[in-house]
């Protein structure tokens, strides 16, 4: 069964989300058959490479979002983190466009470690107030990770992994994906935001059930070569 | 839309059935959203390198089937490709291990060549009496198709790709496949054998239809953020 997750790293209710639907594959008997694949998203792909000022400022400032409303919802989102054992920091947080975060995600699912990769960013991000934007940081999280120094810094030198970037936010469009996080189960079914933990068990199960057998389509009888020769 | 493909290069219905399923896929609507990936099968992993005797030889001698059903089936399968528009020409049929020819389709594959790959080699095989097993038609082939040089070289130099061959096959037993051609369609549908296009078309459909849109699940409410923000 494969899951893919469109997600941002800028995105509060991402991390939140992973949380809860990682506590529901911790108990799904069949977590050893997931195969789970972050995809990129980009809430906002306007944000500047660098802006001096904070989250709240930005919202307010740039986006003429009201202050006092975005105070609340950081409250309201830190809460809710809380909940799920994360401590945002949204005084802390450093505005900084995701896209090349996305790219060294890529990067690293090529070695196996896009979970890690994620979950590094998500932390730095929200708890640890850290530049997501800044190559010295992405650099150093992508060498803890031991991907190879080589590939990290082509990362810095090329748009390496740019287009899969963008193809996975396309194809997000494709599928009539408006907001993060977004969760797609065998391509079949859409779970749109942190649900809660019990929504994704039961989305599992249900999408194990169906998955498992295949259903069979056309004629039993068509022509095949098997082990024992082919059908005359 | 993911459509995977078990199958043989010495399969003479997997050819056959790759033509039934292309001309279903050039009508259908949405063919640029379907993604196809060949998986390796092998009908005979027993097969030794090389064989000095026809294909007729082969299964009579050393399979221990009746030469004149095999003919039969010869016949009957050669009458069957030309309605597809194939020329074999079992007489001029290589006996060959078809274990390389599928470590090649993967290093085509890394290249976004293995459509092209699987394509000359099932020409090669059953219309050209090319040997599959042969390293020099298959490095030529490899050449042909862009492969890089070194990379064709290393593939008969190592057992690069021997475990993605295997990892197939083993994907293959997993899901219950006994023989090939076999096709998955988002990992929910099975079709096995060289169905009639129709059935394809019909099968192409009823996934399309079941996976677009995705079935929401879970509250429509779930806080996400979007391009207006976070939920609060």
């Amino acid at each position: 069964m494969k899951i893919e997750i469109w997600s941002d790293v800028a995105c509060p209710w991402c991390y939140i989300g992973k949380r809860r639907f990682e506590a529901a594959l911790a108990e799904f008997p069949h977590r050893d058959s997931v195969e789970i694949q972050w995809r990129s998203y980009q809430l906002d792909p306007s944000i500047p490479d660098h802006y001096d000022g904070t989250e709240l400022d930005y919202l307010s400032k740039r986006k003429g979002m009201n202050p006092a409303q975005v105070s609340q919802m950081f409250e309201h989102v830190a809460l809710q983190a809380k909940g799920e054992g994360l401590n945002y920091r949204f005084d802390d947080v450093v505005v900084a466009n995701s896209f090349t975060a996305h790219r060294l995600i890529h990067l690293a699912a090529a070695h196996g470690k896009q979970d890690e990769a994620k979950e590094l960013l998500l932390s730095g991000h929200f708890e640890h107030g850290k530049d997501i934007g800044n190559q010295e940081y992405l650099a150093k999280l992508g060498s803890d990770l031991g991907l190879p120094e080589a590939e990290i810094a082509e990362l810095f030198s090329t748009d390496k992994y740019a287009e899969d970037v963008r193809g996975d936010i396309a194809e997000a469009r494709m599928l009539g994906v408006t907001g993060v996080p977004f969760f797609v189960i065998d391509r079949k079914y859409g779970l749109s935001g942190a649900q809660p933990s019990e929504v994704f068990t039961q989305a599992l199960t249900q999408a194990w059930q169906e998955a498992n057998p295949l259903v069979a389509v056309g004629s039993p009888d068509a022509e095949a070569c098997g082990p024992d020769g082919c059908a005359i």
